[in-house]
């Protein structure tokens, strides 16, 4: 069988690797819908977004036809320091599951950032640079994208100001040691240094933060700077463009060892990973080439596509942001502080809502505290030490391999694994001592998040 | 030119990987002197060393004429989950230097233990299994052979108990929470679990701790014990034959592409990841077959190769371990409390030892604030962000490198980065707030540690 000469970790060579990201939004018939100017609720122009945003990176925001994108020179080179990232067999999880099922993770941590998040990060300061800007702004949840823009950033000689969700910047002391290792600054959101960030504080007295919040700032930090832009680790479709790198890889690898995956299957908080994981594969499923079964796994505490509405509403909580049409629980809605700072966000990528909309993929939800008791137990088969958000989808990788045990079949399962948790030991800490708790939303937060999203027609 | 063609990083195939370790003491025409009786003086039997390490171990540890030793399919298993390591081309490093230098640097840190220790333990937890054993004890300094050791028991179901070095143990709260995460218990050390580190808390109150400290508590509780063995993750040449498969590897690599290394770096703490790297080009050079400049880089608050004596010296602080004959500071010296946990050992491999007297190789001391100043520059450009132990080696790279654009000299300069700096953010931190101490010994110090040497013949 060729699956027996398959290696432990499967590394394309450097001249294998994509020369192009591939935009997932050129093969839907059903596009997703425009992005909504907060002032006029009219489609955004290029020339307001262009505030906001780079011009480059405003250009792919808007680009729903051009199916491949060419990455330029200078990012490869960067991308070649740290990728191809490996696609892993887990040969050592299969056989202590006693699973028929061949499962693969595309592994996506052996970087300082410790996550995926450097894939977009080292595009968009390249674009800012090109520009000629001084720098950027940014939010980050669970610190890999603040980290992963702040090493971009130092590698072109560009400004950083990142705002960090209070929650994870007090769970995570090192992460802020990091960032300012790569020269960027790190402020706590919400903060006193920004007008929203005044107000939510002044609306939710004692919040621990949410990326909602911490756009808002940033945003507001942006636009009031000169020479500076706002830049998005996720739900942005220039941004599930320049991770479609993960599975342009994740594909030439299968597909170099004649391998078809039958499940696909990654954590969703913006969709950064899960968009750039899935995109050449739902390529193939939306031209008809072939059929997977994707999976989006969310935290039962926010729980976006499970158990929100498919409307516009805002990016950001402090709505400075522009519209988009996506699954939402609403712009006020505050995740519960969990601790994977990196799922906690109200929305989805309009991209991924409009595919999940159509019944391209599915949609899944995990408890945190069976998140950990997966993380652990991956830790110690897999060697690598997953962070909390990538074990949402080791959760249901190991319950979809368990499945196969159950029925026999031999499924291939593909997840992405798409960081480390070496910043989220008090986390794991707080597993050990049999701390931690689930949280889930009542039906009447859910509801109340929904009752304040505008009513715009989409 | 063929360097034109070398990738940013040179992975072998899993078919290409050492099948072997390399045994460098059978190369040595004066072979490393033998390790004592602390009872009798005399050298040791394989009787007596079986009280302490594995009887597998003990082979290996006294074996001086075997080449090769065959790695156990196991082993080779395990090593497929996080090796072969990249030997990765510095293009960015050289560029920023302007240096004529190519510079490659095997990277060690891509495994959960984030340094080469994983190496050595999973041979000698599989050693310890075989041998039908309960469990070992150990030391570790900055936490990663701990981590390593941790990682290695919980793969074969093996209790681990971790003595970790004070200073360490207080700079690196979440090591202790990965090393639980593999299931390990770990005490800071010197403790009063033990009669030696009752001892030496007696005598030196207030003591941050050494690893001589530390080996010794772990000894004790190994030797109490019903099936337990100790096991130590440095200086043995147990150690050093494990570790060779970082050299052999590397070695593999250059060969693939056919270049030849000119100077081999390395930081010396124990020596393991430095004998591992040269082993097999230090055995081309015994057999005079190439020739190579081998640099062991200290720091110069421990200096054991470059201000120490050669002579035969107890391993660790309370004298409970054989004697070796080695480069070393006096057993009773403890160095101040570094950032650099893992290279805070008064002595050094043996077999390092005999191959520097013979003038085979030359070592340089560094001072920490400038490991880090190199650290951080290295992270900025080449992405990773390196322990403060691998920065020693970094920083001597650099120079060399330097040198080479003054001389115009094309040299080829590899060097080991034996890991990653996660769990390092707070000596980062004392480094970036400009409150990070150089300490050098003074001559009475050094005297003083030197005096307390037993006066045994070698």
């Amino acid at each position: 069988m060729a699956q027996r000469e398959i290696p432990y970790k499967i590394y394309l060579e450097e001249s294998e690797m994509p020369r192009n990201w591939y935009n997932v939004r050129a093969d839907m018939t059903k596009k997703p819908a425009p992005l909504l100017d907060p002032d006029t609720c009219k489609p955004i122009t290029a020339e307001a977004l262009g505030k906001v945003f780079c011009e480059e990176l405003v250009k792919q925001e808007l680009d729903d036809t051009n199916r491949y994108i060419p990455i330029p020179e200078e990012i490869l080179n960067f991308y070649k320091m740290y990728r191809p990232a490996p696609l892993v067999r887990a040969y050592c999880l299969e056989k202590k599951l006693g699973t028929p099922a061949h499962i693969y993770y595309k592994f996506e941590g052996n970087n300082t950032s410790g996550s995926h998040k450097l894939n977009s990060a080292i595009a968009q300061a390249y674009y800012a640079k090109e520009q000629g800007l001084v720098g950027v702004t940014t939010e980050t949840g669970a610190g890999q994208w603040g980290t992963a823009l702040s090493m971009a950033c130092s590698y072109f000689g560009l400004d950083c100001k990142v705002f960090m969700v209070k929650s994870s910047y007090e769970l995570k002391p090192f992460r802020r040691e990091v960032m300012r290792t790569y020269g960027a600054s790190v402020t706590p959101s919400p903060s006193d240094t920004t007008r929203v960030g005044r107000q939510i504080l002044e609306e939710f007295p004692g919040t621990t933060g949410s990326l909602g919040c911490a756009i808002s700032e940033a945003v507001e930090a942006a636009t009031e700077r000169d020479g500076y832009r706002y830049v998005l680790g996720s739900v942005l479709s220039q941004v599930m463009l320049h991770q479609s790198v993960i599975g342009m890889e994740t594909k030439a690898a299968l597909d170099k060892y004649g391998v078809k995956a039958d499940v696909i299957i990654g954590c969703a908080g913006g969709g950064s990973n899960l968009g750039g994981l899935i995109a050449p594969f739902m390529g193939e499923k939306l031209r008809g080439e072939a059929d997977y079964h994707f999976i989006a796994v969310e935290p039962e505490s926010c729980p976006s596509l499970s158990r929100g509405k498919y409307v516009y509403d805002y990016c950001d909580t402090g709505r400075v942001c522009p519209l988009a049409k996506m699954y939402t629980l609403g712009s006020g809605f505050i995740p519960a502080a969990t601790h994977a700072g990196g799922l906690r966000y109200h929305g989805m990528s309009s991209t991924l809502s409009e595919l999940y909309d159509e019944g391209l993929m599915e949609a899944r939800t995990v408890k945190q505290t069976e998140v950990f008791a997966a993380a652990e137990y991956f830790a110690r088969i897999e060697g690598i030490l997953p962070a909390p958000e990538s074990s949402h989808a080791i959760k249901v990788a190991m319950d979809e391999a368990i499945k196969c045990k159950e029925t026999g079949e031999e499924k291939v399962i593909v997840f992405g694994l798409t960081g480390t948790g070496y910043f989220d030991m008090m986390s794991y800490e707080k597993f050990h001592d049999g701390k931690m708790i689930d949280y889930v939303p009542t039906d009447e937060e859910i509801a109340q998040g929904l009752s304040k999203i505008p009513n715009i027609e989409g």
